[in-house]
């Protein structure tokens, strides 16, 4: 593990405390039904890396905030992102029955209970976020509309309708970089722009280089993720080893090799890394996550 | 027909007018598929009554609004219930394959079109109430909060999870009843609410007033439903009379025989009008749409 990493991993850690026992707190509110709930902890609460809210934790860092400040958004995100796993997992999706592990919340539960806990955690995470404690009317607005943009059809729920057109098809690289813009990296994107929209001064600019920032670490993350579908083992990725290959979803190691591919995941690291040249230390953490990202083995 | 209930008819079809037209206009943003878009656009426009968009209409009018002021959360909370709609239409929840006399929307696509379109439809509300034109940033962030609270785990989500839990047990009526202030009665109390909300200045006294029409409405609209289920004929309602009967569903009128259920529902009436008594003409609109809930044929 490189120095780089390690700072990454450690950040992770403690953005995962903080995530953690806020997600807890906020489930913990007593829902209409036990079941319901008990559903929503399940997927959320199940494990997971917390890389979503670890960069927006990390952006408010390097916007001079305490990481803190960023725990409503952070959190929202997760809960977008939990939402999108359980309904993709859903038999009519990509019909999966092990996540991280463990069953899938429709194998666990039943396929009904998941549908309604993904809907559920939708909500949540708007409701959470329009609450965002520490944060001014504002912001909490703007953050608002940012995470509605990028969960939405013009967003993520879009790159999922892509990604279903898209099975057995051959994608151009142009096609393939947009269902991932949108299916992932829409909400890698919001993750990093609220964090940013946590500071009480944002600076366009600044706004911008952040952008940049997520829209290439969003696209690394996705060649990784395709890298890995082929090198990782099933007992370390957590789902069929080449699952992605099994179903000929289209994947970047099959436009480019799997060389190009690894060179391509090398340039888009460098190219994240670029775009935080404006800032000093602060932006740190946001460092270490591009190279934990491409350096990740699961 | 009485004469109150032409007033809400006649209120119904201009608030349609005013909120479809913004729906096609929200909905026919550039999505990154078209077939979601598709769906989305099929699901939200192919029909309705849009009860709770004019509810919202009509509380902004109490308030002394003129009624495009609630244009926003009117079609959010279309957009909220046209989702909910599609996700209880799917064979793992209700599994209807007929809704407003057309294939309901997983029919018409495909099972994962439809769970995607209803999540792309959850985040296009949030979205639009975020963005809500003509209200100030307190007041949309309010109806964030509102809107997120009554569509989530402890509102609607809430009620659909005891609705299914509930398919073949003896409710109670109390029981029955927190299914229903859950399950539909907690959308119909956003609606007035946020309504209410859109006014510069909300006396807290006034919104309590408003929270009770809203919610007996909420449960005379629910006793209707039953009743109309057993009245009315496939043809009139759209889906197949006696479809709760045939599930052995819970409702009024098993629990209370159709008599018991009918008065309920006139006490139920009088109750609405008598919490609007403070309020002077500008509430017409709400004592009509009061009336045309418990006389519609569907």
């Amino acid at each position: 593990m490189t120095e780089q990493t390690k700072a990454a991993v450690d950040f992770l850690e403690s953005c995962r405390t903080l995530v953690d026992a806020e997600l807890d707190r906020c489930i913990d509110q007593s829902a209409a039904s036990d079941r319901l709930q008990d559903a929503m902890r399940y997927s959320v609460l199940g494990g997971g890396k917390r890389i979503r809210p670890a960069l927006c934790l990390a952006a408010a860092r390097a916007m001079g905030q305490a990481s803190n400040s960023a725990l409503a958004p952070a959190c929202a995100v997760e809960l977008i992102h939990a939402y999108s796993l359980i309904h993709d997992d859903l038999p009519a999706m990509d019909d999966d029955e092990l996540r991280r592990g463990r069953p899938t919340t429709h194998i666990a539960f039943d396929e009904a209970t998941a549908i309604l806990a993904g809907d559920a955690l939708q909500a949540l995470a708007f409701g959470l976020l329009a609450n965002g404690s520490g944060l001014d009317t504002e912001s909490r607005l703007a953050m608002v509309q940012e995470l509605a943009r990028a969960a939405g059809h013009q967003g993520m729920v879009g790159g999922q309708a892509i990604d279903l057109e898209s099975v057995g098809k051959t994608l151009t690289l142009t096609q393939l970089e947009t269902m991932h813009r949108h299916k992932t990296g829409a909400l890698i994107e919001a993750s990093v722009r609220m964090g940013a929209l946590s500071a009480e001064q944002v600076d366009s600019s600044e706004l911008d280089a952040l952008t940049t920032y997520a829209r290439v670490l969003g696209l690394a993350f996705q060649v990784q993720d395709d890298l890995l579908d082929i090198e990782g083992s099933t007992d370390v990725i957590g789902k069929p080893q080449g699952s992605d290959v099994a179903r000929s979803k289209p994947t970047y190691p099959a436009l480019l090799g799997l060389d190009g591919a690894r060179q391509h995941l090398a340039e888009l690291l460098q190219t994240a890394k670029a775009s935080l040249e404006r800032f000093g230390p602060e932006a740190d953490p946001l460092r270490a996550m591009a190279d934990y990202v491409v350096a990740r083995t699961h």
